[in-house]
């Protein structure tokens, strides 16, 4: 009845069970969350319980981003959780886009609300957040005001899928609110800058910055600003975090009036911005393999993992004080440990701690001891080597951080080499096809051609690159002349 | 049209206008929180928004707590926020001491749910946790489980009060599973150990741990613990924290069953425990005086709150050099700083930084400068001393030691002094109409006894304080034996 069988063939069964890569990459990731203990089904349609390996992954996101939000001024707040409807409706643009998605409480305390008085669970918060604005600035000395909240929201989602798309997910939300354009349009690319260095130093998740299109923008902002990161398997784009500047949209909307300088009235400008819990899916996608989850160092809960090797009681006395001793010293150097002692066979733990992306496994037995060597792992390169255990504290931290180097490498390399300038039709249609990466290509801007483009390849508009450069030609479906830098097009999740 | 005015008579209104503690506790209460900047109305019924000064504090206490927890063996996760109707209908003592308060989700992506299939806000997630627990313990092996969830509960609420009493409420919920009912029920009091450890050496609030009697006690528990905080002002009881042991009560209703070492099936034992947002209006209400908040320097935003003194531009350059080189040594130390070079005038500033509670004013002029000194007042005791600017970074973090120890102290003497043994009914009906402090009395725990104090005195059983002994006399209610220790009866939040 255990959970871990210790037979040799069960162990083998374990790593077995997890399907290729390349024969189904969506079966998979369904896999490896599952079998890793990410995530699983939650007893309510669409959501999932996020257990606590996973959950570690987004207390590393939340340890890594809340200096980093403070350090640009950020205060964290909590605004609730219900949004009454008329309060969502102010903004039609904004209510427009999330209304279908909206869960509604409509009853509470033992009594139905009244028709049109129903509270939506919030599905974003600009409607409360802007409210309670209105009221605390009315001076340009109460400006800038710069929050943000750690909470979950909710849209309804009929394709559910671990981290990417349920019901609930997890995020934080930042809100802010400026006396002039400039700064509120500034203030969202400096976060937007904060995105793409979190993203690739810390989640070794390279993405391209860039401003999203018409169409692909957030309902009620002037623009929207994405960082876009490739995938593996299948090379889609995932969405990795967006960064929204309303200019005074909402600041009319809700009224969010100062006395300025100059002594006129003005509107505030205002700016939105999030990261989600599917960043932890663009780290099992973008690393994983067919023997599981690859963790980057920098958010791995367990960074190294001992396993003891002794084949007798006899030997296991030694074993245990060369391991505990090797652990505690790489503990006091600030790297993260835990070891292994259940009663499964060596190769079932290396298949465990393999299939849960462990960076580093460190193993000690009898002839190690006798060498005064520990055996040392690489998770991703799988190589292993001889360490004296007089030089695991310097070896250790040394060898997660050239880990932590490779794997963006090793990411970026792919998303370079999979994202091509392409001006035939053709060979964009069959390279989305084919899954075979992005297209960066010339379009005029035209909403007809992005719609046109998408029912025929399913690609969409994903951002115009920041670092785009002027490279203007004909589009790539209409032909008319389209100006400025290439637009990245690309299946998305 | 600036909030914060700087002419002499605004200054003055602003500290008027706090309504004394001695003349209107409640009142008090609500006032300071607003003025104080923790708390802000939401247009949401019966909820308020915590503003980035009164999350500081939450912050503070997931802090200190999560790594108590995580020491302790218990790992975050994450649960959805909606419980379907048939799995919270599954306890039925459970779900008769929520349903009255649940908000329910009837409708969503545009759709009517069936009846009987609505979803529950989340007023707790035994009925949630226990489901998955079902379906991941079924050896020995895998327990104890040790899980735990920072998030947000909703409970309706028809007379709402800042910090207590909130439709929606921050918290933490941890879930635990056992092999055996006595793990269980000793991991309960660990936890409550903690919850002790954690209110009085971090916020300053003195508790008495004890046993809920059979009509407090949480629904669906077999026994719940708790700590009772006496407040300021009225001296009412406040449960700032709870234990609940279950036996396997929710073990056998979620079908938690696990093979034994021996063979043998059997339900698992489990318990839930929590503190809330509560425990900030328990340090708001137990510190607080006529001028404003106190904060216990290790919960405290800002420890020391740096003020400038100067009337000309030409004093302001060296004084902006000396502030801000005591306020850097100071944070080199450890220290949390601030400074208020706002345009209001050095009167104004103090008042408004004694409103916020900030542990430690310092102040320096062109004086101090000469002399080498600088002012240090402290907001317990209003006590003013000159510091040589050379031994800043020794006094100011043993003088917060000093206040935090103080506040403690001058709480638990509150606490102590207006704690009375009481034979008599009549004296024990005047100390709770006079608002003069809680009674420990015999009760022969005859529920009737309980209800009849209660609805002759407003008081209610708190618990039986665990460091109670044996003092068996006549129930103070019916006169009949009362056996055992004396229990806590007080008027309550």
């Amino acid at each position: 009845m255990s959970t871990k069988p210790s037979a040799g063939q069960a162990q083998d069964r374990f790593v077995e069970d997890l399907t290729d890569i390349e024969d189904d990459f969506d079966r998979w990731f369904v896999e490896v969350n599952q079998k890793a203990g990410l995530v699983d089904d939650a007893p309510v349609r669409g959501c999932k319980v996020i257990r606590p390996y996973g959950y570690a992954l987004w207390e590393a996101c939340q340890d890594y981003l809340n200096p980093k939000f403070k350090a640009v001024g950020v205060q964290n707040a909590y605004f609730p959780l219900f949004i009454p409807r008329s309060l969502l409706e102010r903004e039609a643009a904004h209510v427009e886009g999330f209304a279908p998605e909206v869960a509604w409480v409509t009853r509470g305390g033992g009594h139905d609300f009244p028709e049109g008085e129903e509270w939506a669970v919030r599905p974003t918060s600009e409607a409360l957040i802007m409210t309670m604005l209105a009221k605390w600035v009315q001076s340009y000395r109460d400006l800038p005001q710069l929050l943000n909240q750690w909470c979950s929201v909710v849209r309804w989602e009929n394709r559910p899928r671990a981290w990417l798309r349920t019901l609930e997910f997890l995020w934080h939300e930042g809100h802010t609110a400026h006396a002039t354009a400039e700064e509120a349009e500034a203030f969202t690319l400096t976060i937007l800058g904060i995105f793409q260095e979190f993203l690739e130093n810390v989640l070794a998740v390279p993405v391209i910055p860039g401003r999203k299109s018409e169409s692909e923008k957030f309902a009620g902002a002037q623009r929207t600003y994405s960082v876009e990161a490739m995938m593996g398997g299948k090379h889609w784009a995932l969405q990795a975090g967006t960064s929204h500047y309303f200019g005074d949209n909402f600041g009319r909307a809700f009224n969010i009036q100062f006395l300025d300088r100059d002594g006129a009235h003005k509107f505030a400008n205002t700016s939105s911005w999030a990261v989600s819990q599917r960043v932890i899916g663009a780290v099992i996608m973008v690393h994983g393999d067919d023997t599981g989850l690859k963790l980057p160092p920098r958010i791995a809960p367990i960074q190294v993992i001992g396993v003891p090797i002794f084949r007798k009681d006899a030997e296991r006395e030694q074993v245990e004080a060369a391991l505990d001793g090797a652990l505690g010293t790489l503990k006091a150097a600030g790297v993260r440990v835990d070891s292994d002692w259940s009663e499964n066979r060596p190769g079932w733990k290396r298949s465990e701690w393999e299939l849960k992306g462990v960076p580093i496994r460190l193993e000690i037995g009898p002839r190690d001891i006798a060498a005064g060597e520990a055996r040392v792992v690489r998770r991703d390169t799988r190589e292993a080597q001889q360490v004296p255990l007089a030089d695991l504290a310097t070896v250790i931290p040394a060898l997660l951080d050239t880990i932590q180097g490779d794997m963006l490498a090793q990411a970026r390399a792919m998303l370079e080499s999979k994202t091509r300038s392409l001006d035939s039709y053709d060979e964009f249609t069959q390279l989305v096809a084919n899954n075979e990466g992005w297209g960066l290509i010339r379009w005029c801007g035209d909403a007809a051609c992005e719609t046109a483009i998408k029912a025929e390849t399913k690609a969409t508009s994903r951002n115009l690159p920041l670092a785009g450069v002027a490279d203007p030609g004909p589009c790539l479906k209409c032909g008319q002349h389209a100006d400025g830098p290439r637009w990245l097009f690309a299946r998305a999740y």
